[in-house]
């Protein structure tokens, strides 16, 4: 048998820990080609280059492993890993490790599960990887040895072709993991601010920032699993489409 | 009774005959406030700008409308017209008219329809509108005359304060217009291909490129309802969750 084929990306860029990390994990299920950012594309969400060209470099940065950093999104990255460098199609995708959580509406605009969803888009089995930890030297010591218990678990399984699975691994040491949940997207939002500061011209600029409020949260949801030492998994999919107001509507009679 | 307050924004940019056309329909519904991005911002998906800082700038563009642009995305641009820029939380957000369709999974990768997504998630009543024509010099007269119809019906419903509208115009003169079906999004993906070029250092660049595949399109969705001269409208929603696969995921028992 073939080993697996896995096309490996993020949205920390190419020089990130966590994507180090995902690779020296997933080395052990299968043959392992990167295209990954070659900048930070954190927040980028499904964004896709078309106003610029793209450029695509091969990379060294891996000992052994083909690997390439891309002017592009992490979804640009998929792409190019699927239709310019591999030489067949991917058994699997993995985006990751991302440095900060990707629960709740943080999947919308998050590069990182934005990849994984282009890869289910494609019908390949995808999964976006987060740790709960934004540190550029976050330890992912434990990340590792629980997505590699998850795999081993969950690579033998037949995963829906239309889905992803959105892992969030909360930042505390493995002995106080209490297991994997399986959840839906928490409804939490971001209370946002702008910071408005001036330039040395005396012209303003505005920094986004602002908390995340959550106020709204089940137990059902990433969210309280995460807060509460699971590591949350969501199947997440890429039909927008709400169902249930289709009826309300069509009673308009527009 | 106070006007409706309606922030206007696209992805297209504060130039694009689409927006100035929104904006001439939207008029009569009420106080417009514009921020839309400096820049084409196509294909940007729920990006965020947070590694660089915003700009955002007065605009006179439109003459006796309160209007900015901003070197954001379109969801950049309905945060900072959120939070920067109006007093109140506006009644209505309104994005496009795209120069383009968003049928389909394209509702994924349109900057338009994030920003309406955005609005959704802020709990505003907000609508993407979308011509299928990408000719920067495109006909919007038909568009104007719909969404006015459209717009008259519409505004007087309770719009659930959690979905957003995906509103999508063929590119077909008025009297050949059936009306509007209320759908649910098409399973259509591109077909994807990078054009491989050289520069003037005969170094590699890439664009993306390819075709719209709809293979598997059934009469309830968006795409089959603009083929056959309907305006497509789609309720959008932002839980990304695939509910149906939860109970299957749970049984591995992880």
């Amino acid at each position: 048998m073939k080993k697996p084929l896995i096309l490996i990306t993020n949205d920390d860029g190419i020089n990130a820990k966590g994507l180090y990390s995902l690779v020296e994990v997933s080395k052990e299920f299968g043959e392992i080609v990167v295209v990954a950012p070659n900048k930070p594309q954190s927040g980028m969400g499904h964004a896709i280059t078309i106003n610029n060209p793209l450029r695509l470099y091969k990379s060294t940065i891996f000992d052994g492993i083909e690997a390439y950093s891309s002017s592009g999104t992490p979804v640009d990255c998929v792409k190019l890993g699927l239709f310019e460098v591999l030489k067949r199609k991917p058994d699997f995708i993995f985006s990751g490790i991302n440095h900060g959580e990707n629960t709740s509406t943080n999947v919308l605009y998050s590069g990182t599960m934005a990849a994984a969803i282009e890869g289910s888009m494609e019908g390949i089995t995808s999964i976006g990887f987060s740790l709960a930890d934004f540190n550029p030297e976050a330890d992912f010591n434990p990340s590792k040895a629980i997505i590699k218990d998850l795999l081993t678990k969950l690579l033998v399984k037949k995963i829906p072709s239309n889905i992803c699975l959105n892992v969030n691994i909360p930042k505390i040491s493995l002995n106080k993991i209490k297991g994997f949940k399986v959840c839906n997207q928490a409804r939490a939002f971001w209370d946002d601010r702008f910071e408005k500061r001036m330039d040395q011209f005396g012209k303003p600029y505005y920094w986004l920032t602002g908390d995340f409020s959550s106020s709204d949260v089940e137990p059902t949801m990433d969210l309280f699993a995460i807060k509460n030492n699971y590591v949350s998994i969501v199947p997440t999919q890429y039909d927008m489409t709400s169902y249930q107001s289709i009826e309300l509507i069509k009673k308009w009679d527009l």
